[in-house]
């Protein structure tokens, strides 16, 4: 481990996945894709070196992403959470895990019902994976335009808040505020604010609604 | 009724009332603030029109002041939400309810379980009253410091859009910014918020955090 982590962003060929993964290659990660297809992960990664204009973001299939890295940031589908999980509960042990998982369904999502999506996620994962929640409210396109900074701020949960303080050292240094709310059942609020925002841009005349801390 | 209605803040004696009574009055609405008792309504808005310098604000007894309002706001505490409902359900028919109340337990509040407080409201109070969440989010502390300019944003759900806009002209009114967010089910995230907000101001040195709407 150099002085920066390895990053994988697992399930991270979606647009949430590639946005972070462009911001933290660009600041100095080492950044992994991953993919359940190998294949997928290395297309999509040639892309994003493409933008990037160097070979600075690593593909891989999921589990070997996973055993690579030294944190590992979970950015599946929603509906491909819990089998994503239990397919990686091995690969995953003994590091962090950031679930940025939201379980909210298009068009008109309702905020999900406890426990958390982090909350089950620790559950399945065994106390050998400290998961941490972090960017359910950080909208995919303002991450993936690089000449933008980002102004919309990052709340973490974890259980335990040395966990969270790690996570949100690698928040900032995708160029992005964190802030640590507390265990993983304040996680569901985060994912109901996910639906929150898809109705503020709905209502509101907004393109890419997201909250900022102020006080 | 004139141009600008007036407003009753119902068990609108502790600080998320008194705060919400001064800026309206400060802003030219006629604001009524109802307790259970009479007297200390008065003994309140006393203190407040001193404040103001003004006698802007009147005090009534909460059954008294919902008939006599065009609107009204329950700021009453979370314990007491269901009683004061039932104990005013007369009071408050034909006439728009805002309901500020966050049903979190001091010192390490969870997110509360759905339904929400204001779906449990409309639930009891029946379609003729319609009720409208607002204000779970706005640290008292920041209403009452009238030379201050407010930069946290209202959150409003109503099952009508309409509804809500109306309860939106009176926040901005105030002197806030005001975004319909969606049905009473997603007021169940604004409860939730008010606990984010709770550890958002324990873990990270900030004072009296809310939020702001950005993108």
């Amino acid at each position: 481990m150099t002085n920066k982590p390895t990053i994988a962003i697992l399930g991270g060929t979606g647009s949430e996945g590639t946005g972070l993964a462009l911001r933290w290659a660009k600041n100095g990660y080492d950044v992994i894709i991953g993919s359940r297809k190998e294949e997928k992960a290395l297309a999509v990664t040639s892309e994003l070196n493409e933008i990037l204009g160097e070979e600075l973001i690593r593909g891989m299939e999921n589990g070997a992403a996973a055993r690579e890295a030294d944190i590992n940031v979970l950015t599946v589908v929603a509906t491909a959470h819990e089998t994503a999980l239990i397919g990686l509960k091995d690969d995953l042990q003994g590091k962090i895990l950031v679930d940025a998982t939201a379980r909210i369904k298009f068009p008109n999502p309702k905020p999900p019902e406890p426990p958390s999506a982090a909350r089950l996620a620790q559950d399945l994962l065994g106390e050998g994976v400290p998961v941490v929640a972090a960017f359910q409210n950080i909208p995919a396109s303002a991450l993936k335009d690089l000449d933008k900074e980002l102004d919309s701020d990052v709340l973490v949960c974890a259980d335990k808040k040395e966990d969270a303080d790690q996570v949100a050292d690698l928040i900032r240094g995708a160029g992005m505020n964190a802030y640590y709310v507390g265990d993983l059942d304040l996680a569901i609020t985060l994912e109901g604010l996910t639906a929150v925002l898809v109705y503020l841009n709905k209502f509101n005349d907004i393109k890419h609604a997201s909250i900022k801390i102020v006080g």
